[in-house]
């Protein structure tokens, strides 16, 4: 399939949708993505997988980053997208999270030759299943040079607002151990579960920390999901293991923040099963001060973890800013307003272009018909 | 296959040991104990399913019920029996659990023809696995004329002394409830988990009610034997379930015992799952206080709920009395010490013929050969 990258980005969003890419299926719409990239002269398009990261390189002072996954979680009767023009709604699995961003930056990438910063476009797989697969990650690990850059912008659904880097998350499990006995004698055995009542007490009564980085207030958490304990009906239990997830501000590094897990627990067997670093918002920068004068509006903090974690990782501070509701993500009625994709759009042209660039649709195409 | 109940009840226990009894394979044994029941005259023999009820009809002022189950739980390498003559130990599945009882109660039907007090002898299937099934429980329900006493001996293993009365058990869920959020804002949830520090804390807190009854110094337990909740990872939990299990004394009835648990969990949504009531020791009776005198020794209180509460329920008050430890019952190494097999068998003889009658293995035989 071929995509036409001169028409608008709504229509260039419906396109997207409409070639199915649930995750570990992402080669047709990779395949038509790089071929468009491909055709713009102005680009220097790499291909690992079914990720595809495309340079501009104009030796500008300064690079930038913006990034799109190209996978959806699996299909629920939500295919193929409706447009109702009545409400502007764009109906569909993938609408929201995320062929919207995704459609914007094909749309930067063939109408912004020369933009006023060098501009990486990343398109990646696998972002909505385990770790592992995560496209992102291994650009990240296996060629960290394609991603250098100032700043970068996740096009994760934001509602069109800014969202500055994002919070850490770990997770461990608190253990508490007794002595196994019959229920009928119970004074004989020490129960791991009553034993647990101090951790929930603890949990209870926790006080979040609300630190301010660059402006933005976070709201860490500490919440158990998980409980469970019980040998059988009849039997005093010997173990009972809370899990607990700690979302922790990113003025914390992940191992400042298991210390802290770890004090707070003090007295109980803490084990480590999760931890991801969260990302500083990096707000003083100059590309992501001239970002968000350019896109206007409110910046708020992420509190979620995402994938704009993984550039700070590589020193590089990134927000998340995208058209459509987050909390829409992953449900059978997602959708998008299209006025938000066509908002981003020219937003992030004019932050690309420094106010001076037209919306025309086929300055970059080289005079050759892309479609 | 014959049972020879001339023989001692050392060898008797040995040949019922080998004739494997699972539960809901008890057709077998039942079988070879109804012949030779059948085979003594002074006994009235009735069947129903693998139960065996056999009473004798002397018109004595008083009449008391010897009870035992038929079955094992599963095989577990240990068949056929093992004695070993140096430390006295009968070895094999079903040796304390309870076939030294069984073996007891079919040389007191064969050799005391004319017990001081009228016996109904009761061998029961399927006392092992689930409640429905239990072979007590059939007769006291459809047939509970037959188990008219007043006072019963059920011969689980006691280790040759007296456990008078059990303790009533009842289960609980404990439920609290929230509302679920992403772990990342969960300020926006409310986190059932930690609702349930409360219940914990009431429970680590509880002091247990030791009431006498009857002499004994009963001891009541209540615990979590279970508990759990969380949905995923990423989630607030809205729901957490602790199972609880409270023992009761028998002064309590099961309602009491219920109304108390209700209340000690007030604020709290509690559901009830499972409630069996105690039975009271009963010692003030006649027949049960010659029976404690004739067995000697020590009377402590039954804290795990069995058969006798079944008694209990139609009137009948009842002790548990057996050979064999009941810690080693339901283990792949259970054994009994011949010698309490002998010592049960003795006494219950003195209960049963006023301290009359010899230990002669023949005298209810009729001059048949009942091997």
């Amino acid at each position: 399939m071929l995509l036409d990258l001169s028409t608008d980005a709504v229509s260039l969003t419906r396109a997207l949708v409409d070639i199915e890419s649930v995750s570990r299926d992402e080669q047709a719409i990779a395949d038509a993505c790089e071929e468009a990239l491909r055709a713009l002269p102005h680009l220097d398009v790499v291909r690992r997988g079914h990720s595809l990261v495309a340079h501009t390189n104009l030796g500008r002072g300064e690079r930038v980053v913006i990034a799109g996954h190209l996978d959806t979680v699996p299909l629920n009767a939500n295919l193929p997208s409706r447009l109702d023009e009545e409400t502007g709604l764009l109906h569909g699995l993938g609408t929201c999270d995320m062929k919207g961003g995704d459609a914007v930056i094909l749309r930067l990438a063939a109408t912004v030759p020369e933009p006023v910063r060098d501009v990486t476009y990343v398109l990646y797989e696998a972002e909505e299943i385990e770790e592992a697969a995560n496209g992102l990650r291994m650009l990240a690990e296996v060629d960290p040079g394609l991603l250098e850059a100032d700043f970068a912008v996740l096009m994760e659904p934001s509602n069109g607002g800014v969202e500055a880097g994002c919070q850490g998350t770990l997770r461990v499990e608190v253990r508490t151990t007794g002595t196994r006995a019959h229920s009928a004698r119970s004074w004989k055995g020490v129960n791991a579960v009553h034993a647990a009542a101090e951790v929930l007490n603890r949990l209870a009564a926790y006080e979040p920390r609300r630190p301010e980085i660059d402006g933005l207030t976070y709201h860490e958490g500490l919440n158990a999901v998980a409980i469970r304990g019980g040998v059988a009906g009849n039997v005093v239990p010997d173990e009972c293991v809370v899990e607990v997830n700690h979302r922790f501000a990113p003025d914390r590094s992940a191992a400042e923040a298991e210390a802290w897990v770890r004090e707070f627990f003090t007295g109980f067997d803490v084990t480590l099963t999760d931890l991801a670093p969260g990302a500083l918002p990096g707000l003083d920068r100059p590309a992501a001060r001239e970002f968000v004068e350019a896109v206007g509006g409110h910046v708020a903090p992420k509190f979620g973890w995402t994938d704009v974690a993984r550039f700070s990782a590589l020193g590089v501070p990134a927000v998340n800013y995208g058209p459509g509701d987050p909390l829409l993500a992953h449900t059978q009625g997602e959708h998008v307003p299209v006025a938000q994709i066509t908002a981003c759009e020219d937003r992030l042209r004019e932050w690309l272009t420094g106010g001076t660039a037209s919306t025309g649709s086929t300055a970059s195409t080289d005079g050759r018909d892309v479609s």
